[in-house]
Parts: structure tokens; C-alpha cells; sequence
């Protein structure tokens, strides 16, 4: 019995909660038996679905058979432990209770004083793991640094542009805008997010310079990053700021970010580290010594959301310069002013990002923080670092396969080998691609190097564990002979 | 029994998740007896968090238990029935199950074919929506239209002004960025989510006129706009964008869509109407009578995170131009191509936001739909209608008060009357402020009216009832004479 139309009863509540918790805890149960992604044609979800939103109200049950029917078999399961495509997205199922909590509370923090628990609870998280990834302290907020949790790389990284226009402007980009010789740099292997805040900001594809990589590490180049620079320079544009990756999209490459920021500091430039993907791999001080450097940078991201069992959306950014930040992103609206925002005693967060409204992110983070404690998330990447030496192993010693690129932290990329020269190489590597995700039995991405074809295995689904990896291979070789 | 720092097992899943669901069911139920917004003194949650992460992991239990003694007393509770403050931000219990489907099923949308269920939902539900707000057939994706579900009505403001840029520099703005002479038009109403779209855009402050409001209505004055315009092309800059409010974020404004949009069709420039909080009362026929000209917009936005009872973050957007908006936001690297999205047979919804990575919103919104059906929706919306309307006849019968302006939807703008002059009037309008959320027994905000304090009264939220808004009432009266 139920009175759909108003609001949920608390008894509603409990007597659906329970079965929408069910429901994924067997979704998860199940998830492995199910193909990674099945077939899906286009449009048929929509073809499944009434032509019209219901006038009276319905049970969640409806809801949930809906899910089982139309929504689970039109999917690709992030959560499977199969999937290796992309980059991992978990959702660990502690990630999921504390993102239920923030949607229970339902508060906003478009100020500290609307809800400052909020605003207080990331600070504190931001800070904490500040230590734990070995960040400087100035990027914590006793340092006169702080963090904050951005919707995505791709917001960090615009934010971060902005900051750095307006820094490089000395305040008149506020009022005045672009001059149009503003530079940023990338490489050629960087996360085409900075493409999208380069032309966002309004600078253009001419504002951007992508830097040659080396064609064995596919990092940047910091001896072409200079020679850019002094160009620009020459020429009278202003270099304005360089992102550099710590473990690629494409293949995981890591940029040398202490030549980086020699170069930075040289020229006044905002150095950006973005870690979106590998930069959680910090909290274990083996994989943190892969990337020296990040301490002498302006600013770095990485994102919880992908390796770091956080759900969707929640990632990690740092600044040793927020008040350059909120300088260049604050506007304060009579409706938003109030006194402990004034007080300047606390952090207005909205200041930090380009949307107005913010969520409780903070609590999910806090969740998984305390389920898996520090150690279990470094015994959670070490052990994906790990199996991806092992498949490595596997690739080396066999000549149907090459490894394009050296495994970085979880992540092996390969092609197939035939024999027969690189372009029937291709062919079956494409291929070999398309029939490993046609089986379901797991899921690939891939990518380009040098305009070849590689396959991408990304490793650290929160359920994957070695047989898993050992599968994959089976598949990969089986397949092979069939592709 | 648990064993914390490896993934929950679907048990222990099922045990805490029951847990969560019904401290939850416990908080909404007992929500009503907290003070809305208590004393709070900034630092102070973090004064009693540990000064390390913990090392081994925790049970939810402790969770749970900090969320009771640190987190809840450092809210303000916006799901509050005498939460008045701002606009609603309603997280309804069944929007709170769909966005808990969403992290437990855990896909990411950065691709159709990566979560093609999310995208198609997504379409399906905003083409309904459309037809049930009355937008016309060219928002609709049969239409040649279409809308997409962003985080926020600054984000929609954002990505509609990078359409518009690109729309009118011919698609030069994408390779050569701002040329200088952009003009941005919103009235001095206008959310500040625009001035901050202008900045991010690079136009800085000098690209934005905020054309004068009529001193009654505070709508934005057709004539002053066409005149800035006229003056801005008489000086050789190029007006790209309007932005006209439905419901200002102050008073609840209502521009002349029909007048604005004559203006900026004959001038080629896109019209853009946020609606953000307003916007979805375009549900109930009677309330959208109260807009007209919507049909004419270049793109439209409303926030069904606010007073369509559906868990932040879920703006809904829609354009008659998203081959616009997506030639101008589109970057396609190798790592994502495939042959869904190759086809154009599918709609690839990164292109149509900033970030890349999406989580899958439409769950939350469906489930809202589905358990309240159309019908109590519209009931939702007419009932705090009808409250503001109550509350505008008691505010206008005691002459301790006046009504700033007519009331606008559900939103009621008033201030005290002393007989002593604006001056007194104003001190004790701010003070009656200050006294009636220090009681905790409801939670008021603000904004200026001419520069003078005006309290808002926002009705909206989803357990708020008659009862609540007459306590109010009685609150406001009884501080008055203290304040």
C-alpha cells in the first residue's frame, strides 16, 4: 500500500529503500555474469518506453522492473570486473552509501553558511589527503593553499586556465577580457579537456600549443616546450600556462615535471599537474616516486572517480594559489552575501568552480576514506599495478602480441603481431578489438600511437582481481586466431 | 561482522545499505523538530575530526554515528518544512532512490556507447518533458531541437554563450577565439550566473550590459534593451547573446519574452530564457500563461533540482540548436572515437556541457516523474502557489509590513513598516532577518530592492504545508515587535 503523488512517507521510504539496496546489491552480485556490453541498437531504449510520462503516480516497483526490462541490458557495466576500457570509473558500494547520504541530507552549499558542515568536511578531506599523497603543504589550507572537489579534470583544468589568465592579466582579464596573445601548453598526448578550456576561454585553437612527445615514453618534451615558449615570447604572445599529465589517456606517459617547472618558473607560467587518472597512486610512496615534481607546481588534480572507488563525480583538485582563484572566479550578488562570508573566516567554495550550486561530494569521499582506510585503497592499487605487470609478462612472451609502451601503473597497452608488416599489424589489432568486446567476456578500449591502432587494458576495476586478468589474456589469444 | 578495506560484499551491502535507508527515513522524519539553521561557528566541525585518516578501515556504523554528532548540527536543513531561504532545493525521498540506482549502477556517460541507456533516457524523458512544459516542437529531438540534463543554470548559461559566439563569428571563434567586440544582454536582475559565463568566456565585465528594469515590476525594459543594442552596433560590436530571466533569483521577476525576442530576432542575436527556478511551473497551463514568448527562445533552462523535487544536480536545457552547441563544444581525440558516435545515428551528450564525464541524472529525474506523475507535480506546484498568494493577503492586511512586489509564483518579497522612514524601516527589516532565523523555527534569506533590504520569502518546499507558512507568519509578527 502506497500514495504515490505526495511526498514519500518515511514507512514508504524504509519499505523502498530496502528494495532499491536489494536490487543493487544483486545487480553487483550478478553483474559478472552478465556481458561486459551486450549488442545495442540504437534508439531501442527509446522504442521500449511509453509515449507519454505517466499522469498518476506509481510504485518504485514499477520502476525497478523497468530497470531489469529496458535500463540494465541497454548498458555497458562500468562496475563489471571485466571492464577494462577507458579508464576505471568505480563506484565502490561504500562510495554508493555515502553518496545516498548526501542525497538524504540534500543540502547546498552554494555558501558555508548554507550548509557549512559541507564546506568544512572537504576542506578537512582535502587537506588530510593532501599529506597522504605527499602534496606540499603549501597546497593545504594551513599552508595558505586548500582544496577542492571539482565535478571533473576537465572543470580543473578550466578553472585552473582562468586563474591563470587573471593572474597573468594582473586583474584586467576581469574587466577587460582577452588581449588574444594568450598561450597554453600541452603535448600531443594531453587529455583533450585542455583543448576544450583553451576554446572555452576563448583563446582558440590558436592559443594552443601542443608539444612534441618522445616517441619511446610519449612524454613531453621539455627541451620543444622551451623552444615554444621562447618563440611565443619572441613574437610578443603571453605563455600563460603549461599543463603537464601524470599518466596519459592514451598509454599512461608520465611528462617530467621537474624540467616542466624549471621552465615555468622561468617564464612566470602557472605549471597544472593533472593526475586525473594515475595521480591517486600517490598514496603509495613507491608509485609516488614515479612522478617527482608535483610538488613544484602551481596546481594538480586527480580524480577519485576513476581509480580511487569514489562514485561519479569527484575530483580532487589543489592550488598554492586560491586566492588568485577566487579572485578570478568570485562574483557576489546581493542575495549571496552574508556575514561569515564576509567574516572572510570561512571558504566559499562557489568561488572555486564554475557552477553556482554544490552538492555534499565531500561525504561519499569521507565514506570510502573510512571503509577502506588508507591501507586498504593502497593494497587496492598496488594490487591493479601488479596484475598489470603480470599481463605485461604475459604480452612480452608472446610474439602474436607487442607491448606499445612500457605498463604504466595499471595500464598495458598492445597490439597484435602477425608477421606480416605493420599495416596487416593494424587490421588485426582493430580487429582483435572488435571481437574481444563482441564476446562480452570483457571490455577494451583503445587508442593511437604514431597513427597505429593499440589496444588499451586499464586494470582496476574494484572487483577485479587476477583470474580476471588471466581471462582477458585467454580471450585475447583466442580471439586473436579467430580475428 | 564486516571486514572493512576490501569492497562490501553484497551482505554487508544489503545490512549497511538498510542502515543508511533508514537513517535517512530517520533525519526526514525528525527533520521538522531541528532548528532549521542553528548557531554554527565556523572551524568548529573541524575542531572535532580526527588529525589523521584512518589507517585500517571502519563500519558505516561509525559513519553514521559522526553524522549525527558533527555533521547534522552543522547544516542548515534545506528538506526543512519552514526552509524559506533562497529557492527550494527539493530532494524528494523518490529522487533520492533514483539518484541511489545511479551510483549503484555506477556507468559513466562519456559516450553513447559507453552508457547508451543514459543517453537515451535522457532524450526520451526531455522530449516528454518538453511537450508537458508546452516548448515547442523545435526543442524536441524529432524537432530538430533537443535538451540535455546539466548540472546547473550557470553551466546552461555558460555553454549557451559559447554556442552563441560560435554561431556568430561563423566558426572562427573555435580556431581564432574572441575578436573583442563581443556583446553579452541580461537586465540588472539578472543571476549572476551570467556575468559569470561572460568572464569564463573571456568577454570580461566590459562585454556585459545589464539593461535597466522596470521600477515596478523590476522586469527587464524592452526598450532599454533595444537601445543598448542599437548603441553597441552603432559602434561596430557585435551582440551575441540575451539572456531573459522567467522568475528572478531577487524578487521573481518575469522579462517580456515576446518583446526581448522581436528585439533579438531582428538583430540575429540568440535568446536565451532561464527559467532556473520558475521555469518548471510552465507545467500547469494557468502558471505558463504567465510567460509567454518561451516559444520563441534560441534556448531554454529550469532546475528540476529546485522546486521539481529532484535531488541537485539536475538543470534541464533545451536548444533549438544543438548542431550549434555541439560544433561548438565538440573535440573528438582518438580514445573516444567509435563507431556509434561516427554514425551520427546517436547523440554524443559531451558535446553539449564542459565536463567530459557524465553520471547517469536521468534515473533521479524518472523516478520523480514516475512517483509523483504529472498530476502531483502540477498539485506540488499549484499548492505553494496558492500559499504565497495566502501569505501576500496576510503580509498586505498588517500595516507592520509591505509587500515589496506582487507575488511572484511561490515567492513573497517583503519588508518591514515602522512609520519612521525608510531608514528605520530598513534597520528593522534587517533585524527581523536576524531575529527569525536565530529562533532556528524557520529560515528566511534575502536580497535589495533599490539598494534597500528586501526578506524573501521562498515557498517551495516539498513537506512544506499550510501550518508552516502560518508559523511563519506568527514568527514574523512576534519578532517584529522584538526586532
Amino acid at each position: 500500500m502506497f500514495v504515490p503523488g505526495t511526498e514519500m512517507t518515511s514507512e514508504e521510504f524504509r519499505e523502498f529503500g530496502h528494495a532499491v539496496v536489494d536490487w543493487i546489491a544483486d545487480y553487483r552480485a550478478g553483474v559478472a555474469d552478465l556481458p561486459v556490453r551486450g549488442e545495442i541498437r540504437p534508439g531501442r531504449l527509446w522504442e521500449q518506453l511509453p509515449d507519454r510520462l505517466p499522469e498518476e503516480g506509481e510504485s518504485p516497483a514499477a520502476l525497478l522492473a523497468d530497470l531489469d526490462r529496458v535500463i540494465v541490458p541497454a548498458l555497458a557495466h562500468w562496475q563489471h570486473p571485466a571492464f577494462f576500457g577507458y579508464f576505471p570509473a568505480n563506484s565502490s558500494l561504500a562510495s554508493v552509501l555515502g553518496d545516498l547520504l548526501s542525497s538524504g541530507l540534500g543540502v547546498q552549499g552554494i555558501s558555508w553558511t548554507t550548509a557549512p558542515a559541507s564546506t568544512e568536511l572537504e576542506q578537512y578531506l582535502l587537506d588530510r589527503l593532501a599529506e597522504e599523497l605527499g602534496l606540499p603543504a603549501e597546497f593545504t589550507f594551513p599552508g595558505g593553499g586548500g582544496g577542492v572537489i571539482q565535478d571533473s579534470a576537465s572543470s580543473a583544468v578550466l578553472v585552473t586556465l582562468l586563474a591563470a589568465l587573471h593572474r597573468d592579466s594582473l586583474g584586467a582579464w576581469r574587466s577587460s577580457g582577452l588581449t588574444g596573445g594568450e598561450v597554453v601548453y600541452g603535448s600531443t598526448e594531453t587529455h583533450s579537456s585542455l583543448a576544450k578550456a583553451v576554446r572555452v576561454a576563448g583563446l582558440g585553437h590558436d592559443g594552443l600549443r601542443l608539444v612534441p612527445v618522445d616517441p619511446v615514453t610519449l612524454a613531453m618534451r621539455p627541451d620543444e616546450l622551451a623552444e615554444a615558449v621562447a618563440e611565443d615570447v619572441a613574437a610578443g604572445r603571453r605563455p600563460v600556462l603549461v599543463c603537464a599529465t601524470v599518466g596519459t589517456t592514451g598509454t599512461g606517459a608520465i611528462d617530467p615535471l621537474t624540467e616542466i617547472a624549471a621552465i615555468c618558473r622561468e617564464h612566470g607560467i602557472w605549471l597544472h599537474v593533472d593526475g586525473a587518472w594515475a595521480g591517486v597512486a600517490a598514496l603509495c610512496p613507491e608509485l609516488r616516486a614515479l612522478f617527482p615534481g608535483v610538488a613544484e607546481a602551481d596546481s594538480f588534480c586527480t580524480n577519485a572517480h576513476k581509480w580511487l572507488m569514489t562514485a561519479f563525480d569527484c575530483s580532487l583538485y589543489w592550488t598554492r594559489h586560491p586566492g588568485v582563484l577566487v579572485d578570478a572566479l568570485s562574483i557576489l550578488p546581493e542575495y549571496l552575501r552574508n556575514a561569515a562570508g564576509e567574516s572572510r573566516a570561512v571558504v566559499e567554495y562557489r568561488d572555486w568552480q564554475i557552477p553556482l550550486g554544490r552538492r555534499f561530494r565531500a561525504l561519499k569521499l569521507w565514506a570510502v576514506l573510512r571503509w577502506f582506510g588508507l591501507r586498504g585503497l593502497r593494497e587496492h592499487l598496488r594490487r591493479h599495478v601488479a596484475l598489470a605487470a603480470e599481463l605485461a609478462d604475459l604480452v612480452r612472451s608472446d610474439d602474436r602480441f607487442t607491448l606499445v609502451t612500457e605498463p604504466s601503473f595499471a595500464l598495458v597497452c598492445l597490439r597484435a603481431h602477425t608477421g606480416n608488416g605493420a599495416a596487416a599489424d593494424d587490421r588485426r589489432t582493430e580487429r582483435l578489438l572488435a571481437s574481444v568486446n563482441k564476446t562480452g567476456q570483457a571490455f577494451l578500449s583503445h587508442t593511437a600511437v604514431d597513427g597505429r591502432p593499440v589496444i588499451r587494458v586499464a586494470i582496476g576495476g574494484v572487483t577485479t582481481e587476477s583470474r580476471h586478468v588471466l581471462e582477458l589474456w585467454r580471450l585475447l589469444r583466442e580471439e586473436f586466431d579467430r580475428a
